[in-house]
């Protein structure tokens, strides 16, 4: 399938949405007007610099509020239109994108503006190019696709065609099954974005939120389907408007576009599959060949966290910390500066951030998948970045990608028992003496899931990423409140829970992770236990205050005991209808932390309601200085 | 009257939202239970920090799902209400807010609901204190006051009553009038916010997108006025869920707050006087003398532009520019360590950022006043904070207020002719010979508009000082297409067009005012001619792409001469139906830049359609380095 991506969907000056766009993989761009008109070079540069890139130029767009006007006004607007046909000439565009009137419309007679359509076919053959007319949501008089194909029809023009936008019909709610209806050969061109469901006005839903497909919650591989299905083989072409990727690094932007297009054509033939394939144009199968679907080769899901990798300039309080919480110390890495952490089948490689930068704390996650060259088959071919990573020989391989917020996703073999890396670390070699050769478990099974801050110009793309490149499914978001603002949290998981990760849009206040740390929330069948245990080896939880032991006793009538283990343990509490949840926390240790959890029944939560007063005890901390912090990890071995 | 403000609208810790709303002169604040379940300091504690702080505690909020459920919800909820009304005993809090149920409610009848309210005043009365229902506007059975209204005349009890919230009310259009039909003494509590006219679901838009009044579309001055008639005398306290504020520092937060609500009383001072005052409670005379309204004196509105004042390190260029520009160099302060520069009536006074750290580039406005002591005590009740000025002997006494951004706001003689200030100024101590005798004027009339780049957390804090301190009236907000993001952008003017003060809203990576310059707008009646006058003398204006004026013909069928003329000079251009504008920029100079407009007919506008043009051209020389800015003011005087 050939993709296209509009300049408007990209940040900079137009040369460089071109080398984006290109440098992404994309066969061809739609070229957004404003971006030309702001541009110091003429049509002729631009048509070579795109050459020059193997970039076609698929579209000149928009053309506006030209049908059902005035008899002097038409006659203005072919003018207007004359002009920007001369314009295409030069661009070597052939088709112009003509949006449905939303100013300048006098009357919605369909024969009216069928034959203006029909006059403007006429200029637009003289040219040599063609005309994709487009329903706008907030049209006038036409704000449906249907009503766009009828006045199509009417026109009869060969230079007159539709264009299909996913935004414009199902912000709509119209169903996208009638563009089975439409001749494929009328159909000039397609857009496609994805969006949130908002119960904003669809014009401002449109300006702001459009996202990627797959980072929104519109069923775009049925509209795919359904468009397949008339014989379409035109470019698939993203035309997103979006404030955050209007502020981000363009190249960045594109490759996450090119990801998304990825997805939509996986999810396209999926529906074609499940829904008898082609229909008339043949099966799903020919429709495969016939489209050149540019579709991920399949790989199973990760089973579990194979490790969890955290840098910090203090690994000592971590250490402490760890040790605390009955993790094992199993010496360092024979040829890299990192040491493994492990109780049941959480494990931790700990390391410097020496010469990282500005990687974050958790700067690795380790996926457990049943098979390694699939899962990184899969990832390639939705456009992750690997990572370089050396490997001694004898060493295990381990295949990584970038993620969006600078950590690295990498795929080890999810087999029973250690991985076989573990024999790579030995405590001969054990630093500072932190060897705890006695350390008995306390109880902790695994890890239960990793909490991301992720920057705000990366979180649909975090999202997208973690869907895409490392099979996870995303469930709804949410908003916690902090001292500090709003953050908003979303979850990607597993079906069974064996990995979820918690990833969290920081206030655009936070800068460095200061007020947002990350955490890692390790399993248990016993969170009372573990915490007593960790007390009992000198580990000072968060502090929860008083109030929230009050609150809950007036919500939930906890039994007595119950209710004094918490307060006393400093661990919080929530419920549902499927089950109960215990959790408690540790202090922050640079920009990183530990929880750990218990679930019974059926809880598949995180505790959301109790996040706020963590968030608050952790500032209230940070208020009162470093001094508390280093409390924590203070206490007796 | 007596203010108030919930806690949720300020940020950080609960000790830190009690000092600043103490801070800001608030007599009380209500506790909203999230932030006293996530502090340390029990009831008692509390108590006292706020009875030390001078501030009563009106409120505790909210309890929820209450009414309208099964006999044994019903006694679990009469539980939780115990505990709370306990917990109002520690805290010496006579009133709880009850929100009308959105989740457990499985009838609307609206006797069940009454009599369980019954059952609540019962409760309620035996621990002393009372409770006010709010109808909130998704309720599941009760969604407007008037209803609630209802449920608490059926329960007839002294402990029940209802509270009024302003978004619960105006966000679904209810009318205020029948607030009339409710006895003043059922008002229990009354909740005050604003919010922007949005086609947004109600419960997104309340919980992220309140403002405070005179910050949003709401007329709320009607609100106060029905209000009042009541005979309501308790407190009138703010709640204000949104984003930005839950992110900003709450001491300014918290004095914004307080001028909104100096800026409500007048409003309702103003409704009530147009409507008959206080009805059958009495005139308005009466009114506002027995409510205590604490009101503004008047003052008229600003008149003109008296001075701006530029600060940057590299004033060569600046002066280069306004030479090029036909300014006239006015010579040094004869104390401080600026100079002047003048054409017509636009004065520019230019210093050094030494010492000022991080003040914007335009570092003051000089607004022009018929009534210097009018306009400073206006602003002073507006809570405005004065800016400390030295003044030698004999030198104008100037009279100025920090505005949100950190620039100062001055009130300056309107009278005709040049300000006597001007004389404190003199060539004979001239800086390095920059002295152009010889200048004459290009054409330049006076300062048409001051545009100034706002932090995204000081904006709507920002139209509501040059609001109300300043006395301009707000225009609505447009958005502008810039190659790193959409810009926001408000004016504030006076009626005749004499002041105008754009406000922009930077995309939040602009940090420094790198993307988003602010800039000055000097009025012309002649732009071509200024900009032919200037280039001769070396100016070199923003360069426009050829791209645009192609598009212009296209648009407009401008005349070949004027089309060629604008072409040649750089100058945009715009029509509306009232008018055309034509205007140029200068590159820029640090992080300010020069326009010269020229309104002809009624047009009113700023050109906004080309403002993109404008920032991608400024986007590319920033790209291309300083080289080419260097450039723009290297020419020949």
């Amino acid at each position: 399938m050939r993709t296209s991506i509009a300049t408007v969907c990209l940040s900079g000056t137009l040369d460089e949405k071109l080398r984006a766009a290109a440098h992404a993989g994309f066969d061809g761009v739609e070229i957004f007007e404003p971006d030309f008109l702001a541009s110091p070079r003429s049509p002729e540069d631009i048509r070579g610099i795109a050459a020059d890139l193997g970039l076609s130029l698929d579209l000149y767009q928009p053309f506006r509020d030209f049908e059902g006007v005035s008899p002097e006004l038409h006659r203005a607007n072919l003018r207007r239109a004359a002009a920007k046909f001369d314009l295409m000439t030069r661009f070597g565009i052939d088709t112009l994108l003509l949006c449905s009137n939303v100013a300048t419309a006098k009357s919605g007679d369909d024969q009216l503006a069928a034959s203006q359509l029909r006059d403007l076919g006429d200029l637009a053959a003289a040219h040599g190019v063609r005309v994709a007319y487009e329903a706008l949501a907030w049209g006038r008089f036409v704000d449906g696709y249907e009503h766009a194909a009828r006045l199509v029809r009417l026109a009869d023009h060969d230079a007159i065609g539709i264009c299909l936008d996913s935004f414009h019909i199902l912000s709509k709610g119209h169903d996208p099954e009638a563009i089975e209806t439409i001749p494929g050969d009328k159909v000039f061109f397609v857009q496609m974005a994805d969006a949130p469901q908002l119960s904003l006005d669809v014009l401002s839903w449109s300006r702001h939120y459009r996202v990627f497909p797959g980072e929104g919650a519109f069923d775009l591989g049925r509209f795919l389907g359904h468009l397949l299905r008339t014989g379409y083989d035109g470019p698939i072409s993203l035309e997103v408007f979006n404030d955050t990727f209007r502020q981000s690094d363009p190249e960045e932007t594109a490759i996450d576009a090119m990801r998304s297009l990825v997805l939509l054509q996986e999810q396209g033939r999926d529906w074609l599959d499940r829904h008898g394939g082609l229909g008339s144009a043949g099966g799903a199968l020919a429709a495969r060949e016939r489209l050149d679907l540019d579709v991920a080769p399949a790989a199973a899901p990760p089973v579990d966290f194979n490790y969890v990798e955290v840098r910090s300039d203090d690994l000592d309080a971590l250490r402490t910390a760890l040790a605390q919480l009955g993790f094992a110390d199993r010496g360092v890495h024979r040829s890299k500066p990192v040491e493994l952490w492990t109780q049941g089948a959480a494990r931790l490689v700990l390391g410097p951030t020496g010469g990282v930068g500005s990687a974050p704390a958790v700067a690795g996650l380790g996926f457990g998948v049943v098979d390694q060259d699939a899962a990184a088959a899969r990832a390639l071919a939705f456009r992750a970045a690997p990572v370089a990573r050396e490997q001694a020989v004898g060493e295990e391989r381990l295949v990584g990608f970038r993620a969006p917020d600078g950590s690295e996703a990498f795929f080890g073999d999810a087999g029973d028992g250690e991985p076989h890396w573990i024999g790579e670390f030995g405590t001969a070699g054990a630093a500072d003496g932190q060897v705890d050769e006695d350390a008995a478990g306390t109880g902790i099974l695994r890890v239960d899931h990793v909490n991301l801050a992720q920057p705000w110009q990366h979180f649909d793309a975090a999202v997208l990423f973690y869907s895409t490149v490392v099979g996870l499914a995303a469930t709804p978001s949410t908003e916690v409140a902090a001292p500090i603002g709003l953050v908003r949290s979303q979850v990607l998981r597993t079906a069974d829970g064996g990995v979820r990760v918690a990833l969290n849009l920081a206030p655009s206040g936070d800068t460095g992770g200061a007020i947002l740390p990350q955490h890692l929330a390790f399993a248990t069948d016993d969170a009372l236990g573990v915490a007593r245990a960790a007390r009992a080896r000198g580990l000072a939880p968060l502090p929860i205050p008083a109030n929230y032991y009050d609150d809950l006793d007036a919500r939930y009538e906890l039994d007595p005991g119950l209710l004094a283990s918490l307060r006393e343990l400093n661990v919080l509490y929530d419920r549902d209808a499927a089950g109960e949840f215990l959790h408690f926390y540790t202090g922050a240790i640079g920009s990183v932390f530990f929880e750990v959890v218990e679930r019974r029944g059926g809880y598949e939560g995180y505790g959301a309601g109790n996040a706020p007063v963590r968030l608050a005890a952790q500032y209230e901390r940070r208020r009162a200085g470093s001094a508390a912090d280093a409390a924590v990890v203070a206490g007796p071995r």
